[in-house]
């Protein structure tokens, strides 16, 4: 497997055609990098795409004042998870519009211009349908695309990358029915694959140097045929499920509440309870 | 960077010279696929060794027998953070003795022989110390080490490979007070590399394919002195904390519960609070 970096998008602005721009950048590339590779593109069969969703949002004209940080939080937010208090604000860790369990609800106040934030796109795996099917269209190539953002997580320091929308990509590599090499069955394993390769494009990306697109080369087989743009695969019945898959409903969520928050939600039961009980017995007792 | 499965290791046992069958595979490797490389080996300056924490513990001597799993799960188990019945059973996520956060504390049935169970090595860091040091004094190159489990996570769906031990690898690649390309201080910017180096190596070794080790090349800037091998890093002031750095510690995180969990114990302090105030309200009403 190879990843790389693909140098040469330029800023994105609302109404840009990223496809073309990702597109004109791996020709640009092909040029100087790669001279001499068919089709004039430096991508190829089976290439998988990851866009940082930041350019996604932009190109959608996700902007907004950032004036309303806080209340564009808000309006985001489908349900709260967890609060922090940090001197001078609190964390909001949420459930947002997407599905998706973030802080601030994924709203971004970094690489955006002074005075701004950006909101995650309305539909990441429509964004990425969209996407797709323009490269793939465009080049003549079998590619996915993959739209990442970064997110922190419950347990370990720091964060990762990890898979928000996808297409034409097998994001979980369900394992389950299958056997280990003594012939045993991986019941419970399905590699989060789309997560994986979102945080492997981000080794390469990195946060501070300003490029938006990975290729991950060498990952074919999670490829998937895309309907909409390929004719044979219209009757295969290959379904394409995007990133979505990847989020976990919250009733099956053991951690669908934060330790502090579910604590005082069965504080406050457990009290009108023992009230209720303690008013009880009292009256039970009179004569 | 390219990512790439290291073949031929064998089938690992107990007191197994780890360093060497690596070594060893990297230059049958070198024979077969590379042929020229400096060195003998197909290892370079700068690589990365993601190795499948199994393995170590097989070399470490951590079979068990499986007749007491739950017990293994009980005596690797440091805390207990949720827990969920299941037809036949119960998951157990717990906090184990190496500070992970893991569903059953790490402790695998799967790809073992039939009647035993695997526990994680005592102390991965340490693993990973003696691991990278062997390696980098058979090879004369400077390598970085990840010892890479497998673990699930809340809010998403499926697995992915993590970091439990690193050697001669900057696991956290700490941004916070460098500036993004607007300027701005990326002040909560934290990339758990190690995380994402061990899903990229998940990439290419595969669950059931049985290659435990993989080589990630391309990432050099991560890879440190290691002052036990390298005199001149002695004195260079760089320390290398392990992957112990990712663990967040339990009183810092706002998950460190399960979600019922956390309302059953809210619950019962509320409980005895209310019935409490309801016996004092209840007295206070008698004549």
């Amino acid at each position: 497997m190879s990843v790389f970096a693909l140098e040469g998008i330029p800023e994105v602005a609302a109404g840009d055609d990223l496809a073309g721009l990702i597109a004109i950048a791996a020709e640009i590339a092909d040029i100087a990098v790669a001279a001499g590779v068919a089709a004039g593109t430096l991508l190829r069969h089976g290439d998988i795409l990851a866009v940082t969703s930041k350019i996604v949002s932009k190109a959608e004209g996700r902007l907004r004042a950032a004036a309303d940080r806080e209340q564009a939080i808000t309006d985001e937010t489908v349900r709260v998870v967890a609060t922090r208090a940090y001197p001078g604000g609190v964390t909001r860790i949420v459930e947002n519009r997407q599905g998706l369990v973030m802080a601030a609800a994924g709203v971004d106040a970094s690489n955006t211009p002074d005075g701004f934030v950006l909101l995650l796109p309305v539909d990441p795996d429509a964004s990425a349908r969209a996407l797709c099917t323009a490269l793939r269209a465009r080049t003549g190539l079998r590619l996915g695309v993959v739209i990442t953002d970064t997110a922190g997580r419950p347990w370990r320091e720091g964060q990762t990358d990890i898979a928000i929308g996808a297409a034409g990509v097998a994001v979980l590599d369900d394992l389950r029915g299958t056997t280990d090499a003594h012939g045993r069955r991986l019941d419970v394993t399905a590699p989060a694959v789309g997560d994986e390769i979102a945080g492997a494009a981000d080794l390469v990306k990195g946060k501070a140097s300003g490029n938006p697109v990975a290729v991950i080369r060498g990952l074919g087989r999670l490829v998937l045929p895309l309907p909409a743009v390929d004719p044979v695969a219209a009757g295969s019945g290959v379904v394409d499920r995007g990133a979505a898959i990847l989020l976990r409903p919250s009733e099956n969520d053991m951690f669908r509440l934060g330790s502090a928050e579910a604590e005082a939600l069965g504080y406050d039961r457990g009290y009108a309870a023992g009230l209720a009980a303690g008013l009880t017995a009292a009256e039970a007792d009179l004569p």
